[in-house]
């Protein structure tokens, strides 16, 4: 059998395919143009085109982060990777893989310094520190881009980037590689598994149960339902909390899974939650650390007296960390306390950002896929859906705004038959608006919910937080989204969405039964008030700065009226 | 008389304004809540929200492009950086002065990697290679801003990135930096003069009069007024020919004014510009290269018979040393030839790209500012507008597209009392679509023309120049804006711009006679067929093919009609 020889670019479209790529997020310029001709090659290669980079790279998150494997995007030389890197230093915060191909010029053409030159490889490290590579020769090509998947679907997952040289490209002699070998992680060793079992013993022994003393946090891979489960048996046997780190890539929740308290994104209110813990047991996470600094505040959270334990790095298989932890403990076999289904009823009256989140609570659909950007204005999205049918929660995972509606677009393609609700700020939302052309385009059944305050909301409190006094007129302007309101139905309209603007609880509600039973993108754009406005944004600087000396009880219910 | 002390960024505001730099154009987040609480301290500066920091980094590019003198940007992080990151591409490429403010977590926090912590320095080098640097205390601060603003505004402008970590900007102690000088370019020696003089001597002596065999290439400041004249009445004594580079950061042109030939995009139409030519002077502009690379084609433009002459480079006065070569020629006295006025008919009928060209053309008000990022769409602009009252064009110096809204904004407001008309593709305008709501919320006197022809049209075109054969619609659909097309009048709405969408000539001049008789921002959306549709696409690689084979004279015919 004999086959027409393939250009580097063709051989490329096969490996990746064949090492089960098959979706490809784009946004190509003329160095692309032999990537973008042997699309055709490929049948099973899906090309999603979007009109901004930033939209192509944080698809590949949200697609990756429910596919359990990585996409590819398609991005036009330097300038091109630089519209993508603040979705994709999201992904490289939350461990998620994706292959970037950022084209480049020929790589004789690179010394004449055309317009479209500059360095790519520096642009490139920011985000993919792991793996930058420019392929030298279409005969190393596929080589390259195997090493490339490797490198991304290792754990942890990560942003690997090969450079992709027209000539590379459009040279005759690509020959496909065979696809590289999936990822083998290991459990956490015996003796790290015992010398942590035997610290939460100890713990159970001198409180009777470890309870207020010892902690597991998980992260990544460990907030998915096996690693939540074994958690849960040893929180069941031995009274240890278990905390989430503050935000997770993807946590499995909901009806019928076990519960885990987030760390708050206030490091005031993670004080409170950490306070008195002697015991922190890392389980695919980091010690948490404040997210700002502050003025004569600390950055590292963990309590002084507190030890630092790692039962597993985010190289290791969480899960599986987590049952030789168990099974340590005694605790395989101990029924781990499960969510019981509960759902908020049908919100009424004039709309506030907690009533959309009520009404998102009472009408969730079983599976959904929810995705929270809404800053302020999601802060009591968690409680109201915890008991809501079981589903997925992605969140913000590198603090880079414009990651929700891509990661939308990504995870419905990932996912096409499942619904997905993204819940956004206004300010948020505007990084990244031309993602709602993609999904009209693609046709996914998306709900974009939009949180219309007119304000960067969430910078009134930080201005307050970092101490920043005195505080006038032209200061204030900048966190204020005023003048003009922008009208996020009429934006939807005019990229081929679905767009309905509500101001009253009853209409919010309606348009989400609509768009939940009608196939498609739609944008629900939320007129509310501050979330935080008024009395609450200047009660809340007291609060917190009290919230340490008040007793345990009082500063607890406190918390979970305001805890994200 | 005692002063309060100063933090860090209520000195470094100081400064700022002090050396002249009274604008900043700002996409903050908590890291930067000093600077903006900073902002009541100086009444002198204007800050200007944006939505996006494209937006703001392309506005700190148009500003300067027509203030002749830096704006700020402040940008959060390197996140805020990557998202600002091809604008100030452009501006690199243009030699354009920006002053970046990149806000950083505390010193004291980056230990901790928190969520937005990524490598700063290594993102800014990609567009500020010769200034980075991250202020290491409160005190350094100032100094710093000012060797950045020296960086910035010398010559070659160039983008300086100043990182102003948290616990910088809100120490005490800040020391306000008196202004640095400004730069004093000096013109080309006497020798450089002299030589190129005695070479365009000898070409005259050869032919007579040195047309056909010697050329000026003008480009960065050669292309403002005194520059031109300059270089016309050299043209005029000598006949020397006189091109622009191809992308010219600012050109002064229309009635009134020397013309000067712009270097085609498309490389196979410079090599008929520049056939025959012996002898090409550089005036702070590059020899010129292809764009792109394509398979088989030389990069470098330059005939192989030509010797290239620098006469003044990007660190020298251009307009000085082109008054120096006039003189040794004898040609200081010359009468420049001038651009007669001359205003196209007003369009009838059907729209098309070409007649929203005329209509701008036949509308023109004087002193206006265009900015053109039309692409395909803007071919026929030049030509129409080149008896048009005087305007200055600004054009896409990096090829990074998105340049144009924000260059809109920035040019506004450098110019308050100049119209201002960008003429943007529908592609390109949704990487940055954002900067309408700066429009709106800064009333500025704006008229954004987009072309809709649902089309990555250009690539439609590179896809046949870089052989990229058997294209099939996968291919196809990557360059395609259908489905859904996007409707701009909406989006404009949707942020407060007026917005009106036109299907006929009489349709756009009326809604473009409304749009520059009423204040403030106007948008008007001009739906176009594919300016190289069907037989005009298909007849264009054969064109270009051919093109160097024709006899000059039908050569340069064809050329004038589908040069840009």
């Amino acid at each position: 059998m004999s086959t027409a020889p393939l250009n580097g670019a063709q051989a490329l479209m096969k490996t990746l395919v064949d090492a089960g790529i098959e979706v490809c997020f784009t946004n190509p310029g003329t160095s692309e143009m032999h990537f973008v001709a042997a699309l055709d090659s490929e049948p099973k290669m899906r090309a999603v085109l979007a009109l901004f980079e930033g939209v192509a790279t944080g698809a590949a998150d949200g697609y990756a982060r429910m596919a359990d494997k990585p996409a590819a995007t398609l991005l036009h030389l330097g300038c091109g990777l630089g519209n993508g890197l603040a979705n994709l230093h999201n992904a490289r915060k939350g461990k998620v893989p994706v292959v970037n191909i950022v084209g480049d010029h020929a790589t004789h053409h690179t010394q004449y310094d055309a317009q479209l030159q500059s360095d790519i490889e520096t642009v490139a490290r920011n985000v993919s520190p792991g793996f930058v590579r420019t392929s030298q020769s279409t005969a190393a090509l596929c080589q390259d881009a195997a090493d490339a998947i490797t490198a991304a679907r290792g754990l942890p997952g990560q942003v690997a980037t090969l450079i992709l040289p027209a000539d590379v490209s459009w040279g005759e002699g690509g020959v496909p590689c065979p696809p590289p070998p999936p990822p083998s992680p290991e459990a956490a060793d015996d003796a790290t598994a015992q010398a942590i079992a035997q610290t939460i013993a100890q713990a159970m022994t001198q409180a009777g149960r470890a309870g207020g003393k010892a902690a597991l946090l998980l992260g990544g891979q460990a907030l998915r339902e096996p690693g939540l489960r074994a958690a849960a048996r040893i929180a069941a046997h031995s009274g240890v909390k278990v905390f989430a780190e503050v935000f997770p890539t993807r946590l499995e929740r909901g009806a019928g899974l076990p519960t885990v308290e987030r760390i708050a994104y206030l490091a005031e209110l993670a004080g409170v939650q950490l306070a008195g813990i002697e015991h922190l047991v890392l389980v695919d996470a980091k010690a948490p650390v404040s997210f700002f600094a502050y003025p004569g505040k600390k950055s590292y959270l963990v309590p002084d007296a507190c030890t630092v334990h790692t039962l597993s790095t985010p190289t290791q298989d969480a899960a599986a960390s987590l049952d030789k932890l168990a099974q340590a403990l005694g605790a395989a076999q101990a029924q781990p306390a499960l969510q019981a289904p509960s759902r908020p009823g049908r919100p009424r009256g004039k709309l506030t950002a907690e009533k959309v989140c009520k009404a998102v609570g009472h009408l969730l659909p079983e599976n959904a896929i929810v995705i929270d950007e809404a800053i302020t204005s999601g802060l009591m999205l968690a409680p109201f859906t915890a008991g809501a049918p079981r589903h997925d929660l992605i969140t913000l995972t590198g603090g880079a705004i414009g990651q929700g509606l891509p990661n939308a677009v990504g995870a419905a393609i990932a996912c096409p038959e499942r619904p997905v609700l993204a819940l956004i700020g206004d300010g948020t939302s505007m990084y990244t608006i031309q993602a709602l052309w993609t999904m009209a385009r693609e046709k996914l059944n998306v709900v974009s919910i939009i949180f219309n305050n007119a304000s960067y909301s969430v910078l009134n409190v930080e201005l307050e937080r970092v101490g920043a006094e005195k505080v006038g007129a032209k200061a204030r302007s900048q966190l204020d989204l005023n003048g003009p309101v922008i009208h996020f139905a009429q934006l939807a309209d005019g990229m081929g969405v679905h767009g309905v603007r509500t101001t009253t609880a009853e209409e919010f509600v309606l348009a989400l039964e609509h768009a939940l039973a009608t196939p498609g993108p739609h944008l629900i754009e939320a007129v509310v008030p501050q979330s935080l406005s008024g009395l609450k944004r200047k009660l809340l600087p007291w609060l917190l700065r009290s919230l340490p000396n008040l007793p345990p009880g009082v500063a607890r219910a406190l918390k979970r009226k305001i805890a994200p």
